[in-house]
């Protein structure tokens, strides 16, 4: 059971050798070609966003069909001509990414960062459990899985240091999140309620937002963080329909005071996705998404209640994900405690950050419409040496 | 005397009724129509990206052959047939926005904003002159000069309210700018030195950054503005080639320290403009933008030190431009000194931030080649009510 059985069915772009990028479905270990079996030239645009942009009714309807085309043993024989293996295939970037948003919706993580940087202060910022804090990323470096993380160069110091110091980051780190991709646009000026959020939200992918901890420190105050993460954030090929996720919605935990009327919860949008990070072929965390105190539909609503609008291909994610366990954290940055509490992996070696020729993965599932779990697929990357 | 001679020749999209938005380039008050004086098609795509994406080779050459036509009696009645009266034609976006970067890089605004919000602490933030604090904002919320400005609503909580509230802002504000759009792209992994700054830089329009900034200080704590900002950006829709401003070149303020190697001075990149702001027709403020700490070359090269790529469209923009004089501040924020000194209007009116109705134009000139002044045109909104 590989997890993409008939009740995931999520989209990517993948190309075989000498043939143009175009929509592909995922089913077991292979990829049906949707642009050839369909003929819809929207398919063939070598992104998701032409598909997505047509909005919730026709995703249902190409879901339906698909689901037709693959249950159905009549179907069985013209579907087959169009399965590609999956090892006979390219997989690129699943959508052109318009504005790209980061939360931090983890009550855990951000308590974990508060407690690391400011000991003697509240672990949570006022506003934390008032409004889901995010800022915008760097659109052009989200790259798909695979892509080579360089590390990055930059300005650091340490508070004990009398001037910052340029070089190779010393603190190079993942974030493991879950990105939330907008298929349906909106109107400038216009608040989009949690109501809508299946109207507009096409799918989930994983994110992992590369972060080097020690430039992010020496720059983030007054306007928050840049050059720390904007070298490079990695998505996961697959983007699995919101539709695949029915069986994994659940109420989000218990608040602590009144929101306000945009943020109150309404149907619920939490789900119960298990991550799990791997380095080096070794698990070193399984966070839970369940616990998420903002959900993405309290995250749409708060991005758009200032009127900002939407486009097709906006990403936006979650923000680290951990929990309350210490193998449930999703950064090293906590797995470590900023360094004090080293890693030990299972060849003997120690890790704080992250070293140049290591692997980071990160996976995740969740349950399906058919019993079992559904597979997110993972998000991949190798570090290179500082150029 | 319009500021739009033969030495300046902005580009731009432009239509006519019932024509398709095509590429155009201000004379006087007419505007060429590009697309039809060359026939080629780069000019018909109705944003200047793929005619930016061909690289500074590319730009000086049509500039080159549109300087020679206007100059030459010989071309003048060739030309005159694809001149439009700019009375005439609808103006748009000028190009599509890749990523927006907002810098905040004059030492009077960051001193003020420091004075107004933290007095009692050190006006500046220990890294403000190690190097060029920027953060990323929506790129898709950038829109063409006249867009009306919905006031937003949000959040906000005042230090003495027990819990935050909710409504349209009542600390509406602006910030003028100077914004500088990437034509050339760049590798990902691969730091753009300052001397490849003409090479990746195509020119240079003006941005008003409208700020709510009740709803920025109550979420901007840990993570850097959000909501406060991403609700409109608006950008001038002239894009004045960088060629144009060979003239204006300066050089930035003395440092207080040797700077990291990447952002050490090297050829003059300062640029002596003269932005004017006026509120309801009546001028408030003349900010010098030859006084900015930080120079486009060296925001260009922080910005990608870290490997973070280029692509065509990515708009970054200087931060509010302030002058030492309170007449020379770049925001009503300042202006006011955070409303505690309300500006006071010839029509007897006073003003801590903006009222629903009223306009505000940036625009600025700068040293041509031809001795007089260039023209960067203007960039301007007016307020709506709440929706």
């Amino acid at each position: 059971m590989t997890g993409f059985g008939i009740d995931n069915l999520p989209y990517g772009i993948f190309s075989t050798p000498g043939t143009h990028p175009r929509t592909g479905v995922r089913i077991g270990d292979a990829v049906l070609d949707v642009a050839a079996l369909t003929g819809d030239d929207v398919h063939a645009t070598g992104s998701l966003n032409a598909f997505m942009a047509r909005g919730p009714a026709a995703w249902a309807q190409l879901r339906a069909d698909l689901t037709g085309r693959l249950s159905d043993a009549a179907h069985r024989a013209t579907v087959e001509e169009y399965l590609h293996r999956l090892d006979d295939v390219t997989l690129h970037l699943p959508f052109e990414v318009a504005d790209y948003v980061d939360f931090y919706s983890s009550r855990h993580h951000a308590e974990n960062v508060g407690r690391i940087f400011r000991p003697d202060g509240d672990a949570l910022t006022p506003n934390w459990t008032h409004l889901p804090i995010g800022y915008h990323g760097r659109a052009g470096t989200v790259r798909v899985s695979g892509t080579p993380v360089v590390r990055p160069s930059g300005q650091r110091k340490a508070p004990q240091d009398a001037a910052p110091t340029f070089g190779p980051s010393i603190r190079l780190d993942i974030e493991a999140e879950v990105g939330f991709v907008v298929g349906t646009p909106s109107e400038l000026g216009t608040a989009v309620p949690q109501a809508a959020f299946a109207e507009h939200v096409f799918g989930v992918c994983l994110v992992n937002d590369w972060s080097a901890r020690d430039l992010q420190a020496w720059e983030y105050v007054p306007l928050g963080p840049f050059l720390g993460k904007s070298f490079l954030t990695s998505v996961s090929p697959w983007v699995v329909p919101l539709a695949a996720l029915e069986a994994a919605r659940v109420a989000p935990p218990a608040r602590e005071h009144e929101l306000q009327g945009y943020l109150q919860d309404g149907e619920p949008w939490g789900l119960d996705l298990d991550l799990e990070v791997r380095l080096n072929g070794e698990v070193v965390s399984r966070p839970p998404f369940d616990q998420m105190y903002w959900t993405p539909a309290q995250q749409l609503a708060h991005l758009t209640v200032n009127g900002a609008s939407l486009r097709t291909g906006d990403l936006y994610a979650s923000g680290t994900v951990s929990g309350p366990g210490r193998d449930q954290r999703g950064s090293l940055l906590e797995l470590s405690w900023n360094g004090t509490q080293p890693l030990t992996l299972a060849d003997g070696s120690t890790r704080a950050f992250l070293e140049d020729g290591d692997v980071v993965t990160i996976s995740a599932t969740a349950p399906g419409a058919g019993g079992g779990r559904i597979s997110l697929g993972e998000v991949t990357g190798q570090v290179l040496p500082a150029r």
